[in-house]
Order: C-alpha cells, then structure tokens, then sequence
C-alpha cells in the first residue's frame, strides 16, 4: 500500500494513513451529493417523493463509499448503517473494518432540517481507529484518530470539563423504537435528567453530530439507546472525554446503547440516573 | 425622516423602510458581537465566568440595538426579553413598538451550543410589521415583512404543506419552568404527538431558530408554552403558513404560547393534541 507524497515525509503518520485520508475524502464527496439531493429536494412537492429521495441518496452515497473503499482495501470488511437499521446482524471482527452510515439524520434528511452528516469510522481489532464527520450543510469536517486528537475543520477539540449535572446541557435522541412502552422510557428518562437539574436537553436528530458537539465542548454529556454502530464514538475521547456503556461500563460498540461525556464523573451521573432501553444487539439479531 | 438612497428609487418599500433597514444593520452588527463572545468563551474555563459573561453579552446588545433605535426613532416604543423574562410586566400598545430578544438560546450560548440568534421585531397597531433574526453562528439573516413575504439571506421562504402528523417533523421548547408539574405536563405534549406518530420531534434551544426552520420548511409545525414576546412571531406567516394560540384561536402575542405550522390542519391538529401549560401573560405580571 503506497502512502501520499505526504505520508512518505510524514512516518508517524501511522499505518492507517491511506485509509484515514481516503476516508476524509470520501465524506467530502458524499457531502457534496447530500447537499445537492437536499436542494433539489426542495423543488419535489409531495413527502412521498422526499421519502423516495431518501432511500436514493442513502443507497447511492452507501454504494459510493463501500465501492470505493473496497477498491482500494480488498481485504477489509465492511458494516453499513443501513444493513444494521434494517434488522441484519452485524458482526465485528478483528480484522480492519469500515463502519458506514452514509446519512446520519435520516429524518432531518427528509425533511431538509441542516442536521445531517457523513459518518465513516474505522475498527481495527474491534477499536475504533479513526472516524471521519462531514456535517454536509454547514461544512465542517470532524475526525479523531485513536491517541492523535479530534478535530473541526482543523481546530483541536476538547470537551467541557463539566461535573455538575445543574450546569449541564445534555443531548439525547428519540430512538427508533415508537411504541407506548419504550416511549415512556424514553420519556421517563428524559424526566429523571430534568428533574435532576440539568440546565437543559436537546434533541438534534443526529446521534453522530451530537457525539461531535460533545467533542467540541459545546454539551457536556449525550446518552441514547436504540444507536447502530457508533463508527465517529471516538471522537469524544479523543477530545478528552469519555464514552461508556448506559451500565456505566465500558462502551460496547454492539450493543446500541451509549453514554459519552467530557468528564467520567458526568459520564457516571447519566448512566445512574438512566433506565435501560432494550433494544438487543447488533450480532444478534 | 430621511430614508435612504436606494429608498427613494422604492416607493413601494413603504412607511416602515428607514425601520427595516436599521433593524437589518443592528441585527448584523449585534451577531459579531455574539460570535466574538462564543470565540472568547472558550478560553475561559469555569460555567462560573459563562454564566457571567451571558449576562455581559446580552445587556452589551440589548443595550447597543435600544440605545441606536432610540436615537433614531425617539418616538418609538420598547419591548426587550430581558425585562419579559425576569418578570417584569410588557404591555403592547397601539404605538411602533420594537420587540427585542438580543439573544435567543440564552442556554445554548453558555454552552457554546452553535444554535443562538438575534431577534429584532417591530409592531404597529399590535400587527407585527416585520421580523429580522440573525443566526449568529452560520451567519445566515432571516427577514419577514407584513405582505412581503419571508427571506433567509436572500433567498425565498415557503413553509411546508404537510398536514399529515405521522409525516411531521415537529419542534419544541422545554420553557422556563421546571417544576414536577410543568415538566410531566412538558412531556405529556411530547407522548401524545410521538403517539400520534409524529414523524419526529426535536428540541434545538431556540423557539427563534425554530420558527425560521418552520418559515423554510425544514419543519412541519411546532410548538411551545412559555416563550415571551414572538417578535419573529411574523416569520412563517409571511411565508405561507400560519401562526396560533395553542388553544386554536389566533395568536395572541402576550399570551406565552404559540403553534406554528405550514397548514392550518396540522397547526389544529398539534393544538387539539396539547394541554395548556399555564404560564401567565406578559402583560398581566
């Protein structure tokens, strides 16, 4: 595998430099055509067209990305957002491997609200290794790379050192899950967060944007349950943060259920305060 | 009153131009302060010196929008959400009356959460006139004119047409309050539109912002009980969709609580799903 002319000047690049850099500018691209879809969307009338138009820019930046990023890395393997959404296990090995969700914020997507990003993450003996943002409307590219830092658009990110829970603001996400039992969870959850003083709580609909907020210190703390393969989950740590499981142990990047945080101590105080969603496992479906 | 250049050359700008055009200048100017202040925020590093410096930046631009306006227009009646907020009593008479929220997501901007704007809005004979809101951090400037039409730098609003709930992306606001009693009546709101399959909901921290996500389609209603002072209340009514109490009367600018949406049957429909949270009237304190 042949690095840039860059990389070759560069050997702490690290071994995953190509990978890193195809991934960089694989988000861009698919920005690029998330961004078109969604002005051209604005000319279709009907949501039944917008729903159409979804599943076509989801597959065709999906199948952009995975062809791609196959032709250049035959041996590695690959996990789409998609595939897990739909139900599919998902098994990952320890072999390197590509975690995909071509639009994070399907919803948002539909309904042109600018909350929408690229995720490309990379695993290597079942570690995240490096992942790679692209909020497609407002340009910014986020990455994080295992021991090297996160960044935005270039600038170094660091979490909020918060450890009150009253001066916090916490970002969650609905989950995909509707039913009147897990909403009263969902509710429920919601409820024990405010009532514990938490300054406020947002719902963006992008559970990828909302890990990189955390990562730029702009939140304190995001929890969700019901999340598939969290490919940008460690752009929080390197940002200084944390990212745990809902139990408050380690982070399981099967079982979509997270806590991240910018200090253990808020990480901690979430995961207390939580009720667990069950939504199974990714490898066991 | 001498209007401008370009004024003169407009006779159709009508009586309110010299207005417009400062309320634009003064939104523009009051955003860099805004911004220079998130930027500065971030070398400080205790909530302490935050929550000090929200305080600082929202009297500085308060201050800087009523002191110019002042001068200019002398004559001119003043309404600025500080005052609403701490409890002070506003009363909206026949009289031009400038409606000033120096910065909405008060929350978001401790936080550094990229959701703040600036709100200026001018009423006559208690009708809005017009709306200018400026979204600080993605520098993009909303403007609503009475019989104008709706504008985000420029370009075009129009609200959605959806009126079917289960294809809704519908916003919110937690509000002020947060008593056990608010709060269950707060998330009681959220369960019945999730049960009534609302497609989804999301809570950005700004019931500003949400009316310009609304006034340009990227949602399908939204809602809040305990915002003061609409002053961008005008927004998606100029862009074709329609402003009312949550009761499903019409709006009532004093009464603390809206629905906003791009048809009349989904804003009925999201008012009849809604308890009343009673938050008193701004002009009754």
């Amino acid at each position: 595998m042949k690095p840039s002319g860059e990389d070759q000047a560069a050997p702490a690049a690290g071994p995953w430099e190509e990978c890193f850099q195809a991934a960089v500018q694989l988000a861009l691209r698919a920005g690029q055509i998330i961004r078109k879809a969604l002005t051209e969307e604005k000319r279709v009338s009907t949501k039944t067209s917008a729903a159409d138009l979804v599943t076509e820019t989801d597959h065709l930046v999906e199948d952009l990305i995975i062809s791609e990023l196959r032709e250049r890395f035959p041996s590695h393997r690959f996990i789409a957002e998609e595939a897990a959404a739909s139900g599919a296990k998902c098994v990952l090995t320890h072999s390197p491997t590509w975690i995909i969700d071509p639009i994070d914020g399907t919803c948002n997507f539909v309904h042109r609200f600018p909350t929408v990003a690229v995720s490309i993450g990379f695993a290597v003996r079942q570690e995240l290794e490096f992942g790679v943002i692209y909020h497609c409307t407002e340009e910014r590219l986020y990455t994080g790379r295992r021991g090297r830092g996160a960044f935005c658009n270039g600038q170094r990110l660091r979490v909020s050192g918060e450890t009150d829970l009253s001066k916090a603001l916490v970002l969650t996400e609905i989950g995909p899950k509707r039913d009147p039992a897990t909403l009263k969870l969902f509710l429920s959850n919601m409820e024990r967060l405010l009532h514990a003083k938490a300054h406020g709580v947002r719902v963006i609909g992008s559970s990828t944007l909302a890990l990189c907020h955390l990562a730029s210190g702009a939140a304190d703390a995001y929890y969700q349950f019901g999340l598939h393969l969290l490919g940008s989950g460690g752009l929080p740590r390197e940002a200084g943060g944390i990212v745990i499981d809902t139990s408050g142990g380690p982070l399981d990047l099967m079982a979509c259920r997270v806590v991240a945080a910018g200090t253990r101590e808020m990480a901690m105080l979430i995961a207390q305060a939580l009720q667990t969603i069950n939504y199974g496992r990714d490898d066991e479906k």
